[in-house]
């Protein structure tokens, strides 16, 4: 009988093909190996790992494109270095095996990178995955990474870093499946930026062994393992139904009676911007401009954030595009930020967001005045928002530093549970909210959205969320203000339709989730979206708050959900 | 001019003396030091170092009793070992300087303990401990800890630990003034409960030189440098004043119009009884059971849990008292328990209290036994609640395991936001609440409470936190359940009064706030203190909340509140 694996479904379709784990570890080379005596041929191995390895690098920086190009290009060239191929071929003439030559060799080259300055030393980290993929391939181990693969699999994994798949291919993976993760994790978010079903938290995905064959649901959360062949053509032909569906839908979002409710994308630079568009976003809901400001030793110039934000604003003409400002802090450290608080004991209650600019306001500045710059001529309606605003003080601050750059549409993002209580005072210094239900859940559940076993907890179903999204809302109207929602429970289509009916004025998502949801708001009128909310919030947890609110939207049927 | 530096005040009350300043480091002897030639003069410093060292920790055991005493104690054994005086000789003999043959005779033995097994290999903190002693006195080095004085002073510091303070002699120090901290850290929580004046969060501390003249208000923050004698005097006969009137405050709390509201004491175990009594604590509002749990590889047995609830239960016969479940989690790990979250990135937002039992069910099945026994024939009224309740699922579940294991009366701890918003649903599975409102400012405001910078964010005068406390005592009235209080918000008698007119049934707080709060309770009657809660409810931040409710409590003026 086929065996099920169960974990918590994040990113909804179905998948199914070979399991590839994710390797992480490299095995260490013997200090002591030598080779047993033909060191000109054993010489030849090593310089040949090298150069596959150089070859492998260079096709995947063609495939990836980007900065992530630049950095497999670079890598590339480090495994092709004359010098070093030098160097190995002395240590095998002294009787070093092939893969200790190489690890010796590169451990110089290594010190030498490290001792030369800061932009140098930053190169480390590239220069060792470069040691283990040339390691791993002489000792016929597998290559650390996203393993290879001729035909789409399913990649099981501890967790996913970013690093871990910057250079994944979307043709190739046709599922997720972790141990570790929450609906709000890392993992699930890149899943449904990717369009991919994904089951995080799943304690069985230890056990799948390479080659299994495996089906994932990625809307139950069920993994099966070497499944029925009807059972996998069914689940897949219901997949592709839905997103036909998806598919077919188009034009600005509405409801079923003509409620519009703007739909727009969650981007995380210009590159992202081909995809929102392709999926018709409206504009842009959360700019996420962290991107801009890693791995550099210094803030990016004027002109250079100029240039970045105007070719978002450039690609809607006449639409809206929302700006976070830089959220940083001791989770997500910068480097040219003396961020100070590394040692805080949770990173996730400490100095990030606002916190941080207002202890380094000329920071926050700069960023405001090229904001307004980029704004000129381009015909787009700029708001700019503060991450982990807190009070109606934090709102007020935010709100002149806005005014003094420049900035005319300042507004707040509702993340903090205080903020979404208070959202009345703090209306009197947003030109418009909009709700993080990420961090929203994860504080008002005091759940760490990247723990597992607390799936419970960082739902944004908890209707104790639902109840403090309705409080934001109801505070905006109040105030004549707007209140999209930009976490990633604008991505999930029923709780799209209860948003709505909570008196949420836009949504954005990742741009692959736009179909879906655009769909889904098109077979609802208002007055449903208002019913199922409020049956959500009569609920005493999230699953019983999905099972009611999906009752009261049966029209939603016909895209399984 | 005198200098005044600024922080938060969190212990009211004024506190004047010579600055000594907590040492933690050591340094560390020369490996190459060696003697001028004299062995045996050399050999005799360093064993009468030994020997001054060994009576010091006796008499610090003998002042601190209990089971700081047994460790102390045993510390004075190893610093008079004959054995490791012996090593100590032949090292010096052999020409080592007596820092470098103490410091290398003690290695040797602290190797031996670590490996004799998991009991001893516990004992090698007590040991370094002592070697750091015998070596600070030897290189003339204060010694590290509390510092040694023979007049009272003002103990400044980057931050307290718990390790730090466990032979701290109240009588000799003054006022608590550190770096670090917040409203609800370590130290102001150990301030309140020894009723010293203390300022946390303090930056200009690291300048404060040992032996400056220091005046400290703990309710402003103000800590002045080398003040006038006239400001000395004036700050301390207020201080005196206050606890005059606090001391003749008697009888169970109540306002002026005798509603009745009941003052409750926090403990740690039945150590902290005297204390409770001698100030009036009407019954026992937090016992919180961790203590039995610490330092040990397996739970306590049955038996033993029995005695401690029952010694704390028959101190209150037809009082109250209310125990709180093991609260371990990631932040607090337990040695016995596989706590597993020992790497989560935010322990604070992890597997901690009830999510934890609810993983391991059988040390809690055994705890609520052994209560279950303990109250039998005390004529205590005992109520059990579980920590980091966050929904109505979790109070079904530990309403389910109480009456499984006899526990008549199952609460739960309101410090979750959700649990607070959701406080009607949980209801239907609790005889009552109890708001732990340090968690609960902590996850509303996002604001870690040992991160330094926040302390806006880490005060229970947040508007937001007050609306929580609001709906959770509303909610518990429409259930016809109490709630209470007992987060340190219930130790500040403005507050106090506040969470009354909220609708808060009892305050339970650290024996020493005891007598002030229920001197301002008597001051004032309901419709003040409800009037003081609507006006700080009507404020858009923490000190205009104070301010306003201060201004509806005109009686607490004599109080200096």
């Amino acid at each position: 009988m086929p065996q099920t694996l169960t974990g918590a479904g994040v990113s909804p379709g179905a998948g199914y093909g070979p399991a590839r784990r994710l390797v992480r570890e490299v095995p260490r080379p013997d200090p002591d190996a030598r080779h047993d005596g033909d060191a000109a041929a054993e010489a030849d191995r090593a310089v040949a790992a090298m150069e596959e390895t150089a070859r492998d690098l260079g096709e995947r920086g063609e495939a990836a494109g980007g900065e992530a190009a630049e950095v497999l290009n670079a890598q590339a060239l480090m495994a092709r270095d004359p010098a070093l191929a030098d160097d190995v071929r002395k240590r095998v003439d002294a009787g070093a095996a092939a893969a200790r030559a190489v690890s010796e060799a590169m451990a110089v080259y290594r010190e030498m990178l490290a001792a030369a300055g800061e932009y140098m030393a930053a190169r480390v980290a590239d220069l060792d995955d470069v040691r283990e993929r040339i390691v791993a391939r002489l000792m016929g181990a597998p290559v650390p990474g996203i393993p290879e693969s001729d035909v789409p699999f399913v990649l099981v994994a501890e967790d996913l870093a970013p690093a871990d798949t910057a250079t994944l291919d979307p043709e190739r993976v046709v599922a997720f499946v972790t141990r570790e993760g929450g609906p709000t994790s890392h993992t699930a978010i890149l899943a449904r930026s990717l369009g991919l079903p994904a089951v995080v938290a799943c304690p069985g995905a230890d056990t799948v062994t390479e080659g299994t064959r495996v089906l994932v649901d990625g809307a139950t959360g069920d993994v099966s393992l070497e499944p029925e062949p009807g059972t996998v053509d069914a689940a897949v032909a219901a997949s592709r139904a839905r997103a036909d569906a998806a598919a077919r839908s188009s034009g600005p979002g509405r409801t079923a009676d003509g409620h519009p409710v703007p739909l727009l994308a969650n981007i995380g630079g210009p590159q992202d911007l081909p995809a929102a568009l392709e999926n018709g976003a409206e504009g842009v809901g959360l700019y996420r401009t962290e991107f801009l400001f890693l791995d550099r030793s210094d803030a990016p110039g004027h002109d250079e954030q100029v240039a970045a934000y105007r070719s978002v604003l450039e690609a809607f003409p006449g639409g809206r595009v929302v700006v976070r400002t830089l959220d940083a802090g001791a989770d997500k450290p910068l480097e040219f930020l003396e961020s100070g608080g590394q040692q805080e004991p949770n990173p996730a209650l400490g100095e990030r967001g606002l916190r941080m600019m207002r202890r380094l306001p000329e920071t926050l500045d700069a960023q405001l005045a090229a904001l307004a710059e980029a704004e000129r001529d381009t015909g787009a309606y700029l708001q700019v928002m503060a991450p982990m605003v807190t009070d109606a003080a934090d709102a007020e601050w935010f709100a002149a530093a806005a005014a003094a750059s420049g900035v005319a549409h300042p507004g707040v993002m509702i993340e903090v549970p205080a903020a979404a209580l208070r959202a009345g005072s703090i209306a009197e210094h947003a030109d418009f909210f909009s709700v993080g239900t990420n961090d929203l859940t994860q504080y008002t559940c005091a759940a760490d959205r990247e723990t597992a076993g607390l799936g419970r907890f960082q739902d944004p179903w908890q209707p104790a969320v639902l109840d403090l999204v309705a409080a934001s809302a109801a505070s905006a109207a109040d105030a004549g203000r707007t209140c999209g929602v930009c976490g990633e429970a604008a991505a999930d289509p029923l709780l799209a339709c209860v948003l709505t009916g909570l008196g949420v004025t836009s949504l954005s998502m990742g741009a692959p989730a736009l179909p879906l949801v655009r769909a889904a708001l098109a077979r609802a009128d208002l007055a449903q979206c208002r019913a199922a909310a409020e049956a959500a919030r009569g609920a005493r947890g999230p699953d019983e708050a999905r099972t009611a609110a999906s009752e009261r939207l049966p029209a939603l049927a016909d895209l399984g959900l």
